[in-house]
């Protein structure tokens, strides 16, 4: 298969990436700055160029997209509107604009997390930019033709990210325990599906 | 208790002041053009006004907020981004604003809508905003302070609102009846719940 992973620099992304080589796909690494392309998820002249770059490809793969932690009372409204524009319709966008060039029977892998269902502290935004994706997919699948699936992959915290921040990790999964979740979306026949990390690791 | 009503010239808005009245209640009916107050959903500067002018209140109920129906292929980009900066964004800024002018052991009530969990076709925006709004939600209730609650009542259609679209309203709930979950936010104990109105009917 010829696939694109957006977000193949980050901790899931890099994951993903190697997991799919493994399998013997062919991966198009794209990123911010770094990868073989680059896009900004919060521009929809970004993506339509990034797509019309690529061709036509059998499944996209999302682990990108901004989204801010912070209390209520510390968060401004440009840190809500990130999450929004970046993480939400950024991977809104890559499903809609790539729907032109997406080959038929293939799939749409979109990131969430697990805030969506069970909040924390600080993570107000958060949880709402992750609820918003999960409920969109489940729309989307109902409308998306030619056989080609969507699913969401909801992620708990990474060992690798939270080691980075210098957090305790023993709460955490390994990023190459949770690529098994994209891998089954990728390979497998779910449609529609949030599919938790927790199930598949 | 004093409350306010957003969005009380609307359908289930009309339902939910009537039976605030009738318990009793001082109403604050708030409109996009009628009522006492008049707010711009979408402006934080007219939030902001809004609550300057009401003053303290106990209760803040949002019935309002748009977001936009249509297929994936019709919908557009400004589309979506309506139903996240005046739906999503105007009912999480009654809250962040609010929290500065509502009274300690006070409540929030918002608005989603069942489509976030049983989406349809033509419902991508809908859901994606509904599903934002339950998660922001269960996140807040876990900051907010003083005893301040904070709960969102998720509709199914509305009868009335079905007939004035010429639809077949057999499967719709009156609007009297999906007040009911209204009430159980404002005068019960829940917080940080989604109430189904077919729960409360």
């Amino acid at each position: 298969m010829k696939l694109v992973v957006v977000g193949a620099s980050g901790t899931i992304g890099q994951a993903v990436v190697k997991k799919l080589l493994s399998r013997r796909h062919d991966v198009i690494k794209v990123g911010h700055k770094g990868g073989d392309f680059q896009v900004d998820l919060a521009s929809t002249d970004s993506i339509r160029r990034l797509y019309e770059q690529i061709g036509p490809v059998d499944a996209v793969v999302c682990t990108a997209g901004l989204a801010k932690f912070g209390s209520l009372e510390d968060l401004t409204d440009s840190d809500y509107l990130l999450g929004l524009t970046n993480k939400v319709m950024g991977q809104v966008n890559l499903v809609r604009i790539g729907l032109n060039h997406i080959k038929h029977k293939g799939s749409f892998t979109l990131t969430s997390g697990v805030l969506s269902r069970e909040p924390m502290k600080g993570g107000s935004s958060v949880s709402m930019v992750n609820g918003a994706i999960e409920a969109f997919v489940g729309a989307a699948a109902l409308e998306i033709p030619h056989g080609i699936r969507i699913n969401v992959v909801s992620p708990v915290f990474v060992k690798e990210a939270m080691e980075a921040m210098g957090m305790d990790s023993s709460s955490g999964m390994s990023a190459e325990k949770v690529a098994n979740a994209y891998m089954e979306s990728v390979e497998g026949k779910r449609n529609g599906e949030i599919l938790d990390v927790r199930s598949f690791a």
